[in-house]
């Protein structure tokens, strides 16, 4: 099945779309961190299995928000396509690289993007994020890892480069969480409709093509990603993974930085596209 | 006034103190996000100056828990005190460098810390941290930043350090989540009742102590950290910045890391004491 949100920014509505019918989902509240933990898309199997959906339409002009509405976490794996870590002069991990985005980054698939104030650096990732199904803790495989993933969803990492090395010591999250970075979405396809091991991934500025690879080129594969970041932490229902991005961003040096006015659209097959206007900040 | 939360694991009663007089806060809800976006702290004034508080009486056997229910963002600034970035073999910061925890780090003051498994270099850290009272982006002053701190509270910014440098490709998050690791309290003090500037921390292993420095050697202040991360993220009304601990841990190789049946406390003039008995991780 398919998650999505759609209504203006904080009055979505959480819509499921099965078999090409849409249905009203709000009868199991929001998509967050209660919607999963409560095994969300089992209940509203359950109750479409029962007839006690609501089948409705929505405009297409109506806005997608971010089909996740709130997370614990927002974790990132930084360096996962052995290209992108090459042209960020860096050689290939040895273990997943992982640093965070705070919750309030993220936005609608189509929201227009203010970028940071005093931002010459902001930089687009295309990535293939998941979203974590139930409570995962100490994985011992990549077997038991899997069932913890609850769906996928696009995800458009946007990075501030100059906050991210030249004023960080370092550490990659200041250059992560500019309000609005994160835009998420159309929709969350969950885990036993989609298969995240080859599936292209795209992005383009102003209709240029800029990032073009495959997810079987990811150094650590989503399933790892999970086995390895559960040794460290524990991941909770809702909580979004993104998974890295492929080369052909403005960091390499072949492409500029964003600007006023720039669109940016994202794509993964399956997951659908994202397109985002970008301003400039403004008091 | 002082705010704390007592009681079993998930049953914790907010408690505001008040002149030395205990009251019952759980009419304004728990000491989460909600509460600090609703000004807490000034509805329980206004709720104390009416009479509408009722006093009560906690044995001081009760558990305390986090003062903190949950937070959007447990921010940490890194080597903030120039004793410890030398001992950490690292040239003082030019800017504060930041990373995080999970929220599902954040545990009682006093309750047991089960290590992290396959842990060999836990390491202790007693720190401030800053609760933010209300929504900061873009502060242009220090004095616009202070206006955002709602209080204050102990911290045990807990730290595997072959998680943090070994297998973490240099983004130190990898080694700060783990369960449990992020002990809070006993309470918060309001920003109008205490002065971080020049305060004693210190912290002792099996009474022996540690860390034993003061505030004032900090190189960023805390409300200088609020502006400065303003610039990079929008904080939220609750989040958590623990503003970074000073020499005297176990990575500096003066001391041996943490092993089961080992007590931790840290202490900080004015925020309380912590004290944790440390546990071998079973399945």
């Amino acid at each position: 099945m398919r998650l999505a949100r759609r209504g203006a920014p904080g009055y979505e509505l959480p819509l499921v779309e099965v078999d090409g019918t849409l249905y009203d989902a709000s009868c199991v509240g929001d998509f967050g961190p209660d919607f999963w933990a409560a095994g969300g898309p089992g209940q509203l199997r359950c109750l479409l299995d029962e007839g006690h959906l609501t089948p409705v339409t929505v405009d297409e002009s109506v806005r997608y928000g971010a089909p996740v509405a709130t997370a614990s976490a927002v974790i990132c794996i930084g360096q996962n396509y052995a290209a992108h870590a090459a042209e960020s002069g860096a050689e290939p991990p040895k273990n997943p690289i992982v640093f965070f985005k705070t919750p309030n980054t993220i936005a609608g698939p189509n929201d227009d993007v203010t970028l940071a104030r005093g931002s010459e650096k902001t930089d687009w990732e295309v990535e293939l994020a998941i979203v974590i199904g139930s409570r995962a803790a100490y994985c011992d495989s990549i077997e038991d890892a899997a069932r913890h993933i609850g769906g996928y969803v696009l995800a458009n990492d946007l990075s501030e480069r100059a906050f991210q090395f030249d004023v960080s010591g370092g550490q990659w999250s200041k250059g992560k969480c500019s309000p609005g970075y994160m835009p998420l979405g159309p929709w969350i396809v969950t885990a036993d409709e989609f298969d995240p091991s080859d599936v292209r991934l795209r992005s383009w500025v102003n209709g240029e093509g800029r990032q073009d690879s495959r997810t079987s080129d990811m150094i650590f594969s989503c399933a790892e990603i999970v086995r390895d970041l559960s040794q460290y932490m524990q991941l909770e229902p809702g909580d979004v993974i993104s998974t890295g991005t492929p080369q052909g961003v403005a960091v390499s040096g072949r492409f500029r930085y964003l600007q006023p006015d720039d669109v940016v659209e994202v794509e993964i097959d399956g997951l659908g596209r994202q397109r985002q206007m970008y301003r400039a900040w403004r008091a």
